[in-house]
């Protein structure tokens, strides 16, 4: 019997074979990977995933599970051979129960992000995970690639807020774990595992989040320090003076605000002078504004004294808010429009964040003089995204000769950079996770004993192998 | 050869075989359980636990680690069969390194968590784990059973207050997992597998430890509440009102404070009437006491406002913070002093809380009209201490008959409260650990796929089943 034909006997729901209605799922927002795929299915319920999955064991057919298709290291393409099921969790999207009392949410995989968040709102809940692609990112995408965002340092990673899933083995059976408790010390925490998994043990179906009560008040400050060093002492101080009303605190390079005001023309410094460092700083209050602006403006005055800062412009209102936190986070989309980007997603011990930054400019600029250094990222988390462009006038697009000359040093400069973290007690993929695109790179990093303690545990769970093959290891 | 004398050529340190100076190790502290060993090791170095661990890996010889003996679940004493090393971490104890700029400290597991919190302070921070065993606990215990204490809801368990570890595995093979970051996505999540493990699959020798800047005032409340319904609508308040300021929130019924009443003279209420239930707030503050007062001021007035307490007592200096603190840190010995004691460590979803202590109450009552229900415990991370003493005029010592006739009723008490617990989706072990006391309850209430899937984990781990057999599972 023609594959198809048989799994149609076990699973009666969507199941898409025409190129084009494919093709979407088939390559990654970027057009970085592309593969085959002997179908995409997509289940409505846990019960058609584990059924599908079941097949797949049976049949030993590779199963790529996929959420929002935003991730940036291809763990939701599959490969080239078309061999795989493309397992498509876009259809779970159920918000299956929201309990205030208990400050959690049950909800399905396939939930983007955005409508997770708006469910807890309408709850009188904040489900405080942010990031960059939560229009279309799924909390299954998020919890398997265990994502980061703008609110780590207050609330943690995706990891920090689930308290319970429900998996789909590789066998295709269902793990019930849906558990709404903050302690449970009942056995091996299969929830961690699962988390940051990129889909290679197993398919997550449904977690249970965490909430917590929305902030009454929320104030920004934009601040122009000097150096990295400037501004790690303005976080030690921030942190102190704060604790955890400090949300957020964001580092970013005058060259990431002038790229934002080149391509956006509504983002605007709102410094009277240039500074070679800028420091966004988040303050979340619980009882009113008034605290909050008192509290900052403490703080600005105690690192003005201090000499940490230059000049500072604190948010009077929602619109100026915004407008402070536009100009972090359209970085990215302004960096695009300068070329090709050579994006590295790293992590460091925050007291050799200052000196990895000093030290490793200065080495990629003795071996390329041009390049141009994107450096931004969240501050509080140690978490860099160390980018890089061309120069300004080698900016032809993908294809180009310009783009062609600036990737063939992709390998060398990521070479660089990794070895400097590793050298530092760094992560080469903080919070985009391994897929294809940092597999390989990662067994360079990794001691012998942890690579071999990372196979025992994909061997075990998936021991044919036909979880989301070819990721992270 | 004598295995004695085998394992000396692999290990030239301290082994004891003396009974006198290996009982203390072979008895838990309660004394509930008793085993026999083949000798007690106490290495000094990651190395030479990794050469016992090799040598008994090679002869077959179980291992139990053992950190400070304060466990509450038998996990760390030996069977009486007498084959198995002890492996005390105890020696283990320096502080690595700690670093300020980071917020984290990097320590061995022998160290007691007193040590560590003092190492912290020393840096000018707060290592924010707190339970009642701190002077003689230590981090590699606190570790493997994910300890929890009194400042949970602020903070997390001991698995959120660790970035990194360091593990002998099963094989005898060194995992140096010392990362310092917030952020690392580079594989499967190892920490937090051997995190709560309880020595079934590898010893933890080192950690780096979350820091955070230490608050620079405390004020406590002690309230009265009418019903652990009004108390939870309390927490619900507090939340919203002061947010992460809210660093603990414990509930106590009368039954509790009149032990400690009893029993421990330089404890009293500080209100001039009874209620049948009490909370305790603690607020912490970065930045002064005056803030502090006025918050949690604000917050009593609006929780009276609502009708939700009936009085209410706060601390104005460190003498009353303590002493507020003290009528909920005795309890357990206030309550170990009236007879023998039946301890259930249960977690519920917050929004359940309320219910079951009311329908469990009335269920015990019908059954056990006599016997009186101590329950206090962690209200914000839904986590009660549901204990149970004989009557007023049966707490005869252990081995006397009023004793047995307590004991005989453990078994029948335990279903009823655990069933309970089953049914509103609770936990049975939340901050103890399985061990041996709860191994087999915890089979009764996990489900197949789940069962399946930890002796999976453990086969994949410990394939030779040589660490801390007859634990957890």
């Amino acid at each position: 019997m023609n594959p198809l034909d048989a799994l149609r006997r076990v699973y009666a729901g969507r199941l898409l074979t025409d190129p084009a209605e494919t093709a979407p799922f088939l390559t990654d927002w970027r057009g970085k990977w592309t593969g085959r795929a002997l179908a995409v299915a997509q289940p409505d319920t846990t019960e058609q995933v584990a059924a599908l999955v079941r097949w797949c064991h049976e049949h030993r057919v590779p199963v790529v599970p996929q959420g929002g298709n935003t991730g940036l290291s291809g763990g939701a393409t599959p490969d080239e051979t078309g061999a795989a099921l493309l397992l498509s969790l876009r259809r779970l999207r159920r918000v299956r129960e929201v309990d205030p009392l208990n400050n959690t949410m049950t909800v399905e995989a396939g939930l983007t992000l955005l409508d997770a968040q708006q469910a807890a709102l309408a709850a009188g809940r904040l489900f405080p995970l942010s990031l960059a692609a939560e229009g279309s990112c799924t909390i299954g995408g998020n919890l398997a690639t265990n994502a980061g965002g703008v609110q780590v340092l207050r609330h943690g990673n995706a990891r920090e807020l689930c308290l319970g899933l429900e998996v789909v083995t590789a066998e295709g059976e269902i793990w019930s774990g849906l558990r709404g408790l903050r302690k449970d010390n009942t056995g091996y925490d299969l929830r961690d595992l699962y988390i940051g998994s990129e889909g290679t043990l197993g398919v997550i179906t449904a977690a249970v989040l965490k909430l917590v009560p929305p902030p009454a008040a929320q104030v920004a400050a934009f601040v122009a320090v000097a150096s990295p060093a400037d501004a790690v002492a303005l976080l030690q101080r921030a942190q102190a003076a704060l604790g955890s009303r400090l949300t957020a605190c964001e580092l970013l390079s005058d060259t990431c605000l002038r790229m934002v005001e080149r391509h956006m023309p509504a983002c605007r410094t709102p410094l009277a002078q240039r500074s070679p460092w800028y420091v966004l700083i988040e303050l979340s209050e619980p009882r009113d504004e008034a605290d909050a602006m008192a509290a900052l403006e403490a703080l600005l005055a105690d690192a003005m004294d201090a000499g940490l800062l230059q000049d500072a412009a604190m948010s009077t209102s929602l619109a100026q808010f915004e407008a402070l936190w536009a100009l972090r986070e359209h970085i990215s989309e302004a960096q695009g429009a300068e070329g090709r980007t050579i994006k590295h997603d790293i992590a460091l011990p925050i007291s050799r964040l200052a000196e990895f930054i000093a030290t490793t400019d200065a080495a990629i600029a003795a071996r390329w003089p041009d390049l141009r250094l994107v450096t931004f990222g969240h501050l509080g988390d140690g978490n860099l995204h160390f980018n890089v462009s061309p120069p300004a006038d080698r900016c032809g697009p993908a294809g180009s000769a310009d783009a062609a000359w600036f990737l063939a040093h992709e390998a060398d400069l990521n070479r660089l950079v990794h070895d400097a973290v590793a050298e530092r007690g760094g992560s080469i993929s903080a919070e985009h996770g391994l897929g294809v695109l940092r597999r390989d790179e990662a067994a360079r990093y990794k001691s012998p004993v942890e690579q071999a303690l990372q196979r025992t545990v994909k061997q075990a769970l998936d021991p044919l192998g036909i979880m989301n093959p070819g990721k992270v290891m």
